[in-house]
């Protein structure tokens, strides 16, 4: 039973990720949503948006991928994308040590799977990781139109950040990127978004 | 465009989801969880526990039946297990109209395969709908002992309504029933499920 209990220690452990708390609104704007209500959208997002993916992809390790993406957070919190005091280097070192802690409470053969998913995923290089990044970065940005431009408006975003952070999105799909710059360039129009 | 329109549509329709609580706690007791950290948390368990399936499971199916297996409580609503005065005919009712509307916002060939996975899902005759049941019965029960069996104490949960509840756990998995039923045990010894 102690790979079981390994198991289910993990599966306890990772409960935490319910409280950490992200910059963006639910799309009706009544509360920012948890990095659990965002790793449970993207991986629907992930089958249902795959016929957009530049390349195929391996659809279940994608949503493998997006599921545990985030869970560093739970030692590493979450970095706002927008935050122009954060430093990267801290915030690298920070998610590896969380990596190490976390992951390795599972039994050792699926403590390598999921280092690795999320190794990948930091690393961007396969179709997969450049789709689950470009999940990533449309989904909060989908929330944010519908709520009114209520987290970027509250943090005084500029173009020039959000075309910044997206910069990868493309690689991911082409199409999915046209779809969510229309609605960048909208908010941009409206002034949710700051035109510099 | 037509087809992206009806994904995305869909995908800020099951953000409602979100604010779908749950009558268990998270684990440190601080809160009741939403339905989307619980597909989440199920989604996980899904992929790193397949191994106790009674049989061999689709693991990229059954998470995604996981993922999708309370979106019709957007409209219907959390009906609480142990609720006594729950009308079961009415939910299956409330639910079915939710199945209805939510999933036809998706283009026909996709509406058509969540709604094929939720029926799975209800019907619980397949192995991937029976090993997805055990994971949604095992979850909250681990929760629940976590935060010292909190919701079963508010709501005076007995020992032979918690069996009631699982009595097709064991079709999913053997092994992880024999491991949850200690659990059961363990809190009816300390009084916190009532021992009737």
């Amino acid at each position: 039973m102690e790979r079981l209990q390994q198991q289910i220690d993990f599966i306890l452990e990772i409960d935490k990720l319910k409280k950490v708390i992200r910059q963006n609104y639910l799309a009706d704007g009544s509360r920012k949503e948890s990095d659990t209500d965002h790793s449970w959208h993207l991986a629907i997002m992930c089958f249902l948006l795959a016929e957009y993916a530049n390349n195929d992809i391996d659809v279940l390790k994608t949503m493998k991928m997006v599921l545990i993406h985030d869970i560093v957070e739970i030692d590493a919190g979450d970095t706002y994308a927008y935050d122009k005091n954060a430093s990267d280097s801290d915030k690298t070192e920070r998610e590896l040590l969380a990596a190490e802690r976390i992951f390795n409470i599972l039994p050792e053969d699926q403590a390598k799977e999921i280092r690795a998913l999320w190794d990948e995923f930091e690393e961007g290089n396969t179709m997969e990781a450049r789709f689950a990044n470009a999940l990533d970065k449309i989904q909060p940005a989908l929330l944010n139109d519908a709520s009114g431009g209520k987290s970027w408006i509250e943090h005084g975003v500029e173009y020039s950040q959000v075309l910044k952070r997206n910069e990868r999105t493309s690689e991911g799909s082409k199409e999915l990127w046209a779809y969510i710059k229309e609605i960048i360039d909208k908010n941009v129009v409206s002034g949710k978004i700051i035109n510099k």
